[in-house]
């Protein structure tokens, strides 16, 4: 993509000053319609080092009122960072609704530093690029606008500004020292960028090369670029063009809907409360000598448990955690969304919470809602959810690739079991508090409960990420199950990475 | 404090079985009922290594429901935390209405390991310990309940549990080898806790000392504890009790009414084009180069504008911004809090917001809010606004003492001129967005924002964060006052700083 590229394009002094008045009154109104409108917008600065990003930026922050957007420079990770997959970083910055988020370089030159150095798009490679092609279509497909510029400048050119730069004394205070060598081996990452550019370039997310050796070109360019790609967007939010969110729904399993899994799980199973003592005891101390594994070797945990109201969510986790240092797990509660969770991505809020390295994050519910909850109580609408598979799927994907262990639990019980525990929470008075209006008007829709999970347990059950289904009419059978799965899993993941 | 505590306190297994069940309960109750009486809680443990502070805190958050609070684990400061004042940390963890947040360790520990090895509360641990009781009385005096444990053992227990986890061959994951002195030289760190607990042990955040040699008096002891503060604590909510917010507005400067600041100011100065065309183009210049002066030697620097709709903050911010790099400031829009905002003390989101070591916020209205638009408008109580004025000169000074340069401006101008704009801006196309109803609601009031401004310059002009009022009927005149100003200010603190 960079090879045909005219790069002697430029523009006068006098047409640029003409030019840019209007160009800046245009962006102005735009982001303000983008805010009543709702639409979020990502855009992404890519380029080489000396391709005058840093004003060609500042410029185009000045056509903008600085309430409706962020801009993020992209730097060495911190610590923090170093403990999450790589796209964290950016997934929990991206814009809610109206707002805009620019990203001074971004994913991509996160992912040439950190994931290679060998000159080519080589497996580890495409396996990080599949990582960001998630993030971008998922983006995209939740309506957001998502716009990429790369700055282009020849080798030559780069020369001659590296030595300006130096004869005027200017130093590069923010070129970290890791980027050395992408400074100064121009030719070393020519074809590993365009090989970069060509695979991620898609029809909802193209790329803009920038023609920059002309800066006053180069701003115009991006400027005019941003007022083309938000008008192109308002108006196909107008027509209410929906085929980017159909694309992908035939891409899902299809599920068998005849058989259920449900059905034939068998909920007589149980132990009595002599063998269920004796058994925590053992597994809690197991427990407690693996999480010291996990944290030594930086392996992050994620436990989800899902399932009916009073099949034994919370004790199942109270009892999971009662012997676990505090510092190395957290119970995450998932309930109603908050506005600012909102007005983004609904996996937003999840990516937010995600374990670091050799941590413990423990669900009670999770983003399973969208596929639950959501889905049967018309939270979101059915091309929502039928996406949400496939994007829970490759969400478990990008954590597992970054090592994590994921453990999901659907706690299943019979709909007399449920009856019996609601009863016996309202006849308890410090229990409550537990049972609401909503547990009875939950309960009614049993049925369209029933065959979202069915669905979900067959659409979601991954290698990297199984389900377990635990039967739960039996509280002290349903915990020793927990545990067990856990201590199997864990056992089974250090093994196979050679730690035990 | 720890002198005569009687470390052999302890009760029997039976007896704790017996509270426990019982303590549970009441907590469970007590959490809810903070939730409906929107009281944020923030509970503190600090206290020797293998005082057990690690199962006491899991026992503790196992009575709790998950939903309604925070663990945060103290460790290490990483990098981004390392470029702003140490209870930046803990300000942006604070909780919300009716939420508990729980401080293994806190900033205490942080204040010992990062402030003083030499054994005694010195200058310099006297001025941080400042800074954390400016953040507690801050916090119980918007209504917060704060609970701080010291879990304290004997040099002697201490030594023989070393020895027993030695000898089970476990090691000490957690502790960071920061830690290790504090892990080893018991008696050189007593003298200093007992002299930081006397000084932080104020009426409305007592100091609670647990005695841990035996866990379960421990653990009950903590329990007990907390139900104590927490039914005291909705007893004083339930009748009103006001007498902490009352205390300190005594404290502030009584301002001379009579005198007025702005009345005296002359509103006649002004440049024309040319004058400011060549200043401007000056100034500049020599704002870029200083730029990189404060990123290398890592000073924050903070630029405030306040003033009146239309006095030009915002034309003067861009100005000032013009020619700086994007990647070292960021201009900060302050507007109508968010519901999560408001459900916190209300200096949480400038502390969200303030720039790292090395770079420049420009704030574009500000934490001054609390003492203009919010007094006049009644959007706070007299007692929040009178407060406000100690409490902002607080936080200034925790900024500066960090090292960090504050400017203030006040955009000053007179009715007639304000009138003129407005006019201007309603005939004006593409200015139209920038004047709703708001803006002439507001100027209905000038007289009363008249005296909160006159208030406020006399209140909150510090030593280490002066006003200075700008002269703004004319536009020239102002921008180029802004540009003096800064420039000057940068100047001098370099060279006192000997870096110039």
């Amino acid at each position: 993509m960079l090879e045909n590229v005219d790069l002697t394009k430029s523009i006068s002094k006098e047409e640029y000053d003409n030019l840019i008045e209007d160009l800046t009154i245009q962006i102005g109104d735009l982001q303000r319609k983008a805010w009543k409108m709702d639409i979020p917008v990502v855009i992404v600065f890519e380029g080489w080092h000396a391709s005058g990003m840093t004003e060609i930026i500042n410029r185009f922050l000045l056509t903008l009122n600085p309430m409706g957007f962020d801009l993020y420079t992209t730097g060495k990770p911190c610590y923090q960072e170093e403990q999450k997959p790589l796209i964290w970083r950016f997934w929990t910055k991206i814009p809610q609704k109206g707002s805009i988020a620019i990203f001074d370089r971004s994913w991509y030159r996160r992912a040439i530093l950190e994931h290679n150095g060998k000159g080519k798009v080589d497996k580890n490679m495409s396996k990080c690029l599949n990582g960001l092609t998630y993030f971008e279509r998922q983006l995209t497909d939740a309506g957001y606008l998502l716009i990429k510029f790369f700055l282009h400048i020849s080798k030559e050119e780069q020369e001659k500004r590296y030595r300006n730069l130096k004869k005027e004394g200017i130093p590069l205070f923010i070129a970290e020292e890791e980027e050395q060598e992408y400074l100064n081996d121009y030719n070393k990452y020519l074809p590993l960028i365009e090989g970069i550019l060509e695979k991620t370039d898609r029809a909802s997310a193209p790329w803009t090369i920038v023609e920059s050796e002309d800066r006053n070109f180069a701003t115009v360019k991006v400027l005019a670029k941003v007022i083309e790609s938000m008008k192109n967007k308002m108006q196909d939010v107008e027509n209410d063009i929906k085929t980017t969110q159909n694309n992908h729904v035939e891409n899902c399993i299809i599920p068998n809907i005849d058989s259920s899994i449900l059905e034939k799980v068998d909920l007589n199973k149980s132990l009595t409360y002599k063998e269920y003592k004796k058994e925590k005891k053992i597994c809690q101390k197991k427990i407690e000598e693996l999480q010291y594994e996990l944290f030594k070797n930086r392996i992050p945990l994620i436990v989800v448990f899902e399932g009916w109201d009073a099949s034994g969510k919370g004790g199942g986790i109270r009892r999971l955690a009662q012997k676990l240092n505090p510092r190395l797990y957290r119970v995450i509660p998932v309930g109603v969304p908050s506005m600012n969770e909102l007005a983004r991505h609904y996996l937003w809020r999840f990516y937010n919470e995600i374990p670091e390295a050799g941590h413990i994050g423990i669900y009670d519910r999770s983003w399973y809602g969208r596929v639950l909850v959501e889905r049967v109580e018309d939270l979101c609408n059915e091309h929502e959810w039928k996406r949400a598979y496939r994007e829970i799927n490759e969400f478990e994907e990008i954590l597992s690739n970054y090592g994590t262990i994921i453990i999901k639990f659907w706690m299943h019980m019979d709909k007399q079991e449920q009856l019996k525990r609601f009863k016996q929470r309202e006849n308890t008075s410090y229990k409550q508090w537990k049972i609401t209006p909503d547990d009875w008007r939950n309960r009614e829709k049993w049925n369209l409960y029933l065959s979202a999970a069915d669905e979900m347990l067959q659409k979601t059950s991954t290698s990297w990420a199984p389900w377990t289904i635990v039967e739960s009419n039996d509280k002290y059978y349903a915990r020793i199950k927990i545990f067990h799965t856990v201590i199997e899993r864990i056992e089974e993941e250090l093994k196979q990475r050679g730690i035990q």
